[in-house]
């Protein structure tokens, strides 16, 4: 008789529990496939970390077991089994706190485990049974309200009392970290050099909604209520993002720009100097957070002759939209998202357009995206079969990096096969396709080096049709008063050029704020060390200095999509709630910086 | 064998269905207790109405089934069965929509039916599987974005196109309404004389918090986060309600005040005029909403020498908070929650303050109310058991007005006798209490007569102690230039009189903003008829003139606490919507009239 799969499950966390007692913890490794994985998110090893193979299991139990001291190791539900794997969920305690995290079997062995910290022992979040009470019953003489302790508290902190943390950027990222530390009550401050939540996407070009669906896109605490759209205008997550700054009550300081930050060692804390309101404030906290965008500076290409161009040009993230440019001749370089939806945009009010295409791109129609990639996890068929975002997010933490890949190649297979029509239309029209170096699609792109892919919500329809004009396989040679001489020797009428060039590694920004001997110090942000093209190996296993310590104390990065900035926001705000508890917070594995940006 | 509740719930569903069909639907009435209970929340009567007893039943069914044609009856879960009743949840449809409701059974008989509609078949509401996608994907020449509409609705609508629904005041019962409406595509507008949503609660005095608690003040759709306070602070539901109108796009005009409305029987439609920015505008709408506050206008007594008092005397609504009272000798008239309140505010600010009680007062305190009243419903515990807001609201509307005392009556007998030394120490300080005239405690005097209670969160134990004085038993006879005399002859020295003497009925707005005329032809608003004080019969079932048709047509009353704004604004904003898109709506027994006030 075999045992149930939830048996099954529960007999290898009891070994794997009776293991991490005994007086050789590593042998506990030996539960694991010899290639199997541990992914600790900050339970364990106080980083973002996974164990690959047998020695690096065993070298990452000896190193945290000790101090982590975990117990109560329990099933979370029934476990399931598919195609031979079983998978559990999990929950757990250390000395610090409780854990919950996810496990994969095969054959009696793990193939992979996921541990993550949920909530610090001694700091619970005031929520649900344990949430505010909001009024303070009984009579008091020195009663102060709501309103004035919050109003107290926005005139002293950065001037009569100093935050603990100051995040710089208050985009999406920025903000849901900000509730988090609210939360675990880190006294914060977000510096934003817009003026109001929400501008980063009211600023940009009009036709912009977001391409990930609703399900995807939740913040911390607050979830969107279930009439709001699928895709989000950008007016309208800007509203949101206002509104729900204003609701956690954040720290939020717009019209403010940080003009420098430098760590006093001796102090161990930072000089961040901001401009607000006209004047100059020293803010000195003990953590810093770029939060200013997972892609960090724009990336305008150097073209020679670009000084002498008489028409208008500029950075994709400077484009104002479409109105305007009616009979208009656009040149627009780049073919990925961003190309292909202010291409859409000219074209709709009416300019003529031409895409210049320098390498292949990966294109996955939304509507696909959402029924063969994200639905399982994220969509209103997820809701409907009980997939909270908690749980799509834990299980979508679940996969390690390296064998994401084998998860992805699959599917994409089959969006190749839906699509296979849409796919050959726009080859026909000359377009480069790829997906991914292996095949493995748009998230792999995006986690590889965040470019390279478009979600067609319209536009490859005007490419495949010629009504954008495309050029491909070429960049611009040289650019002209009025016009752009392409590498392969044409020549093409340009009133406006668009550089949809990308963006370089979020250590950009310390490098502008901080300096170029800390930009270096920590090296490149994002990616993995896939070995893919902007993705240079060594192989890393997480991605490099996002949401974990890096080799400048103090010095936190914090960014992503909707769904990572609401996942990972958790991970930061508790690496730095327990530091300014004084928590011993050992880090396991912090990663060798092998390239500078 | 007997059957198993869910069994007998069932067959009598089924013989319910079969009786109805049948060629003398009427006799349906006999599956009743004698005294039995039908509720119908516009499903069937289109009007809020409860008929009880056989002859009643048997003249609703009469008049409604054959035009609601009702059909697909089933029971949503299974039944229960507690000391005797069987209660189960239940679906059905009609020929215009799709209804839930309740079922209570004793010895195989219905002692009570709800029956409320949910959704209209044809106008499903966008949420869920149903939301808007939000992108447009594709290309359109036309393009406008989700802001340029919002815009553009909110240049026109009032002046070059009328809204079908004005609602006079924008709290939160008329921001919720505005809510349901604006999901229901009906066009409205909100007229508030306050510069912003949320003003009515930010303009009252400054240490006032929520009485009821988070999980009984959810606004439709965007429930509170976890994290939000058990009372939540005026300026923090303030922000709520002022983030909450943008994010539900509700076209509101702050700083607008209505100046009159009358009906223009020819047309069909309201003359509503507003001043709004200096300018008048005139609105011309089908239907006029007064969500004016369910208090109506305040009372404020006329007492001989007011004209002669040197000290400030104002209304309990318009009392600015204790700031600025020390050591000013303050004569509060009334004991219930505002004076209770307010009295409790000036002592924290050193003032010498006695309260004037007339009559006796029903006192609760505020954590006995949450664990003994609404703990069952709305609680932590409610939530983690199960009952969201939804259900807990219908279980609320399942018990006929007429059979609710009995389910109250017990649980204050509790109440007594938990809190039995606090009610000794207010008796011993010469407070006069009640626990309503036939010991039915809170809810049903405020549903009677929205008056006569105070929900304690301290102030009792200062007037238990002598902090606060207490005059009780006696009025104010006479105002005199610095003191009051009272009824027993005695002075009290006054620097400040605030009269928290209570509102009159809503229909007292509507002769402010109408007519005398109109507001006598729909008469008296809240109250049942129960023949106790301020509540005169004859009985009449369900609250007068409330979220249904009044004797005037396009006029209606919405108001209540947050618990009733939340529940009764669907079945309002669904007559609304089905009036706007031509529905019959046929008003099964609308309401006499048999008082004017």
């Amino acid at each position: 008789m075999t045992l149930t799969p939830t048996a099954q499950a529960r007999q290898w966390l009891d070994d794997w529990n009776q293991a991490l007692r005994s007086d050789q913890p590593a042998r506990a490794a030996d539960l694991f496939e010899d290639n199997g994985f541990w992914r600790d998110l900050v339970a364990f090893t106080w980083n973002l970390k996974t164990a690959e193979g047998s020695d690096q299991l065993r070298a990452m139990i000896d190193a945290t077991v000790a101090s982590t001291a975990p117990s109560d190791w329990a099933l979370d539900g029934e476990a399931t089994e598919t195609d031979g794997v079983i998978e559990a969920w999990i929950t757990f305690a250390t000395r610090l706190g409780h854990g919950e995290g996810h496990l994969r079997l095969r054959d009696g062995k793990a193939w992979t485990l996921l541990t993550t910290l949920k909530e610090l022992r001694d700091y619970p979040e005031p929520r649900g049974a344990n949430r505010p009470k909001g009024a303070r019953h009984g009579v008091f003489k020195d009663r102060r309200s709501w309103l004035e302790e919050r109003q107290a508290e926005q005139a002293e902190l950065g001037y009569s009392r100093q935050p603990y943390c100051v995040i710089i950027g208050g985009g999406q990222g920025g903000i849901g970290l900000a509730a988090r530390l609210r939360q675990l009550n880190v006294p914060t401050i977000v510096v934003e050099k817009n003026p109001r939540p929400g501008d980063s996407w009211r600023n940009r070009y009009k036709s912009l909604c977001l391409h990930d669906p609703v399900w995807y896109d939740h913040l911390p605490y607050l979830p969107f209520p279930d009439n709001w759209p699928v895709f989000s205008p950008k007016d309208k997550i800007g509203d949101w993002l206002e509104m729900y700054t204003r609701i956690m009550e954040i720290n939020y300081w717009g019209s403010s720009e940080c003009t420098g930050a430098r760590y006093d060692e001796q102090a161990g804390e930072w000089r961040v100097t901001v401009r607000r309101d006209g004047d100059t404030v020293t803010l000195r906290p003990k953590q810093l957070v770029l939060a200013t965008g997972m892609s960090g500076m724009p990336n305008v290409p150097d073209i020679p002759g670009m000084d002498s161009f008489e028409g208008e040009q500029h950075h994709s993230s400077q484009h104002p939209g479409g109105e305007g440019y009616a009979g208009k001749r656009c040149v627009v370089l780049g073919a990925n998202n961003s190309a292909h939806d202010i291409c859409a945009a000219l074209w709709e009010h009416g300019a003529d357009v031409t895409m210049v295409q320098r390498s292949s791109t990966h294109v996955i129609k939304s509507a696909t995206l959402m029924d063969l990639v994200l639905g399982p996890l994220y969509s209103e068929e997820a809701v409907a079969n009980g997939v909270t975002t908690e749980r799509a997010d834990l299980t979508f933490a679940s996969m390690p990096y390296r064998v994401m890949p084998e998860f992805h190649i699959p599917v994409y297979r089959q969006v190749a096969e839906r699509d296979a029509d849409f796919y050959q239309r726009l080859r026909d029209a000359g377009f480069m396709l790829d997906f991914g170096e292996d095949g493995s699609g748009l998230f792999m792109k995006y986690l590889r080096r965040g470019s390279g892919y478009y979600i067609d919500v319209g536009a490859c329809d005007l490419v495949a049709n010629g009504d954008i004009k495309l050029r491909s396989g070429v960049g611009i040679e040289q650019i002209n008063p009025r016009s752009v001489t392409l590498t392969d020797g044409s020549e093409l009428p340009a009133d406006l050029i668009v550089y949809a060039t990308g963006f370089g590694s979020m250590n950009g920004w310390a490098a502008r704020i901080i300096s170029q001997e800390v930009a270096d110090k920590v090296g490149k942000c994002w990616g993995m060390g896939s070995g893919t093209t902007k993705d240079p190996g060594p192989w890393e296993g997480e991605l490099r200095n996002m949401w974990k310590p890096t080799a400048q104390q103090g010095l936190w990065f914090h960014g992503g999509n909707l769904h990572q900035s609401r996942f990972y926001s958790r991970f930061l705000a508790l690496q730095l709630k327990a530091r300014m508890e004084g928590l011993e917070t050992p880090v396991y594995g912090r990663q060798d910086v092998h390239h500078l940006a």
